[in-house]
C-alpha cells in the first residue's frame, strides 16, 4: 500500500447550517501534510446517508486515503457509523475493550453507562479500532482494495489526542516516497500586493516543482515555499537557498525565518532579550493577552494585564487622568500613551501594550468613526503610538487591533536597543 | 429563477495544508440558511485549475447556486478569475468603476496604484461587479442556465461586507418557496448522551418535516430545530410548542431559550438584574474577559479584568496572600476564592470571576496534572467555586476553563437572588 493523497470529510447539519467552525479540518490538513501526503479535497456534507455514501465513492475515486470527522456521537442524527456498514457491507459487532473503558469512563465521573452510551462500544465488524481516552467514540481504521478510511469523532480535542496518538503513527507505515517540505517566513508592515511587486524577478526564477504562496492575515503576509521531491534534506536545501535570495529584497519587513505568529515572534525576542511584556486592554478586551497566552511557555516574559473596558478602571487601576480623558476621550493618542505609560510602573514589566478603540457597532462618531482604534507601547521612558482605522465589523475590528498591536510591540522591541 | 439550493466552495492551497483555518463557510452557511437556502455540499480544493473547473461542473450538477472564496487576489498563485473566464468562455475586461475605486483607494493610504494592484479591476465579461469597499478584488456575480455563481474574496471581513452589503439582498429575488427555520435553546451542565435519554421519547414523536440536532460545545450543549415548509409563521409555530413540551423534562439544564453562547447568556441576565462583572484570569490570560466583551453592548455590564499570570501579579494587584500561594499553590481553591473575593473590592464590581490552572503542556504534577483547573465565581459575601480536569491539551484547556467560568458565573447570578 502505498499512501500519496488524501480527501477528508466532514460530516454533520451544525456545519452545513452553519453553527460551529470546522477546526478539525485544518489540523488534520497539516498533521496529513506534515506526513508528505497531499490533501486533494475537503467537504462537507450534512448527516444524510445517501450523500455520505456517494461522496465517499467520489473521494475514494480521486485519493488513497480518506479521512472523515463528526457523526459518531450516540444521539439520533448521528449516522456516520451505521452508513459505513453500509458502505463496506459490514455489520455493527460489539468490541469488547471499548465498552470496558467506557465502563470505567463512567465510573470515574460517578455515573453509571446508560444504554445510549453503550451503543458507543459497536463497531463495524471490519475496522480495527484505535481507542479514544478522552472520550466515548472510538476511532474507527479500515483498509480494502489497497486504499484506506480513517473515521474520527468530531469534538476537536479528541479528534487532536486520537491523530497525535495513534492514527498518524500507523499511517507512517503506509506512505510512498514522494515527500513534500515546506517552509514560511513571517512578514509584516507591508501588504500582499507591493511585497509581491518586490519579489516579482525572485518569485520568476523558481523552479516547477517549488511553488510559492502569499498568506496574508490582518496585517501581516506569511511567504511559504513548498516543494516536491523525493529527498527530504534535498527539498530543504532548495527551499533554504531560493529564500536566502529573498532576503535581502524584503529584510525590512521580516519578522521571523522560524515561527509563524506574531506572538511567537514576541516570544522569541522576549526571551533572547530577557525581557517581561504587559497589556493594558480596553477594546480588545484581553484579547492581546490572551494570542501572547497561547504560545506555550509564555508564563517566562508574560507578567499580566489589565483590561480597563470602563473609564472608572482607566482611572483608578490604570491611573489615566480623568482631565485626559474629558479634553480627549478614552479613544485619543493621549489616553493610551498614558495607559502604557503607566502600565510598565504598575505592572513592573519592560515592556506595556495599550489599545483603546471603538469596535462597534455602535459609539462611532463623525469625528471618531467606527474601526477607530488608538495603540500604544512602551518601556516607561519611550513610548510610540500608532492609529488604525478598520471596519464597520466589530469582530474585524478587535482582531485587526490585536494582530496590530502585537506587530507595534515586536518593532519596538526589536527597534529600541537600550530599554532602560 | 428559483434557488433552493446551494454548494461553497473554498479555493486556496493554504487551506489544503491546513495553514489557515476557514471561518468563511460557516458566515456563508449562515447567511444562506437565514435566506432559506440549503447548503448541501461544501468543498475545498487548492488553486488548480482543472481541480477548480471540476468542482465547478459538479456542484452545478447538484445545486442551483455556487458561492465560492478565495483566489481573486493579485499574486501568481491566485488562479480564480482567470479558471471563471475559462469556465464560462468569457474574457477578462477591465472594468472602470472598479479601476477608479482602487485608485481612490491607495490615494486615502497614500500609496500609487500598482501594475499588480490594476490586475484586480479585471473581470470576467460575463460578470455582474458587486463592488468591495473594504479591500481590493471585487465580487463577481455571474447568471447562466438558471443557476448563479458568486464569487467572493477570501478576506473575511471584506466577503461578510460584501454578503451583507449586497448580495444577500441580489439573492432574495432569486429564491423559491420553501422556507427553513430553526430555533436553538442552550443547555449546559449535563452530557449529550444524557440529554438525549432524558428526551427520547419527545424526540421519537417529532414529525418528519422537523429534525431534531445536538450541537455540543465544551460543557454546554445546544439543541436544535429545523423545520421545512412552505409557510415560516406555521414553522414556527410548530417549533415553539415542540419545544414547549421539551421544557418540564430539562428545565434545571436550559441556560437561554432566546440566545445561543453563554456569554449572551450572562450579559442578557447581568442587565436584567442591572449588575456588573470582572474577570481576575491566570491561565486563560484574558480570554474569559474578551468572550465577554466579543458581544455588542457588553460595556454595559463589563468593567474589566486582572489578568495575573504570575505569582508576583496575584499577590501585588490582587492582593493573594504569599501564604496562600506558599501553601495550597497558585491553582488551588484557596487562591482562587481569595482572587475573586479581592477582585470583587478593587474593581468595585458585582460580580467576580476567577480562574487559576495548568493548561499545559508542561508545568503538571502527579498531584496536580496537566489540566487541573480552579474556578470561583464571588459577589463579595458569598463564594462558590468548581474543580474541572480537563485533558494535555493547552489550547482544549483554555477553551474548557474559559466556557466553564462563564457558565459557573451564569448559575451563580441566576441562583443567587440578592446579591448584597
Amino acid at each position: 500500500m502505498s499512501i500519496k493523497t488524501a480527501e477528508i470529510i466532514t460530516i454533520g447539519d451544525e456545519i452545513m447550517i452553519g453553527q460551529i467552525t470546522d477546526t478539525n479540518t485544518q489540523f488534520l490538513s497539516a498533521e496529513l501534510n506534515k506526513l508528505g501526503i497531499q490533501v486533494i479535497r475537503k467537504s462537507s456534507i450534512g448527516d444524510i446517508k445517501s450523500d455520505i455514501i456517494n461522496l465517499l465513492n467520489e473521494s475514494f475515486s480521486r485519493a488513497d486515503l480518506v479521512v472523515t470527522t463528526g457523526g459518531l456521537g450516540p444521539t439520533k442524527d448521528d449516522i456516520t457509523k451505521h452508513t459505513i456498514c453500509e458502505y463496506f457491507n459490514s455489520k455493527l459487532i460489539i468490541h469488547e475493550p471499548t465498552l470496558e473503558r467506557l465502563r470505567l469512563f463512567f465510573e470515574k465521573r460517578g455515573r453509571e453507562l446508560s444504554e445510549t452510551n453503550k451503543q458507543q462500544a459497536y463497531v463495524p465488524e471490519i475496522c480495527q479500532v484505535i481507542e479514544n481516552f478522552n472520550g466515548t467514540a472510538p476511532c474507527m481504521w479500515i483498509e480494502k482494495d489497497h486504499k484506506i478510511l480513517v473515521c474520527l469523532p468530531g469534538v476537536p480535542y479528541e479528534m487532536k489526542a486520537l491523530v497525535l496518538g495513534g492514527v498518524s503513527e500507523k499511517l507512517k507505515h503506509k506512505l510512498s516516497h514522494q515527500k513534500i517540505y515546506h517552509k514560511t517566513i513571517l512578514t509584516a508592515g507591508i501588504g500582499e500586493s507591493m511585497l509581491s511587486d518586490l519579489i516579482a524577478t525572485w518569485e520568476a526564477q523558481l523552479p516547477q516543482h517549488i511553488k510559492l504562496a502569499y498568506l496574508p492575515s490582518y496585517g501581516s503576509v506569511r511567504l511559504r515555499l513548498s516543494a516536491i521531491g523525493s529527498d527530504t534534506t534535498q527539498l530543504e536545501l532548495e527551499v533554504t537557498n531560493h529564500f536566502n535570495n529573498v532576503y535581502s529584497l524584503i529584510d525590512e519587513y521580516i519578522v521571523s525565518k522560524q515561527v509563524d505568529t506574531i506572538e511567537e515572534a514576541i516570544g522569541e525576542l522576549l526571551l533572547k532579550r530577557g525581557l517581561s511584556i504587559t497589556t493594558a486592554e480596553s477594546c480588545t478586551g484581553g484579547g492581546i493577552a490572551a494570542q501572547i497566552v497561547s504560545v506555550s511557555g509564555s508564563s517566562q516574559y508574560f507578567k499580566g494585564s489589565v483590561v480597563a473596558y470602563s473609564n472608572e478602571i482607566k482611572i483608578r487601576v490604570l491611573g489615566v487622568e480623568e482631565q485626559t480623558l474629558q479634553k480627549f476621550g478614552a479613544v485619543s493618542e493621549e489616553c493610551v500613551m498614558e495607559m502604557a505609560q503607566n502600565l510598565t510602573k504598575f505592572m513592573k514589566s519592560d515592556i506595556g501594550i495599550a489599545v483603546s478603540g471603538i469596535a462597534g457597532p455602535a459609539g462611532g462618531s463623525t469625528e471618531k468613526p467606527v474601526g477607530t482604534i488608538w495603540l500604544a507601547c512602551s518601556n516607561g521612558n519611550k513610548t510610540i503610538t500608532k492609529r488604525l482605522l478598520g471596519t464597520s465589523i466589530r469582530e474585524a475590528n478587535i482582531k485587526l487591533a490585536t494582530n496590530q498591536a502585537l506587530y507595534l510591540a515586536w518593532k519596538f522591541i526589536s527597534e529600541t536597543n537600550s530599554l532602560q
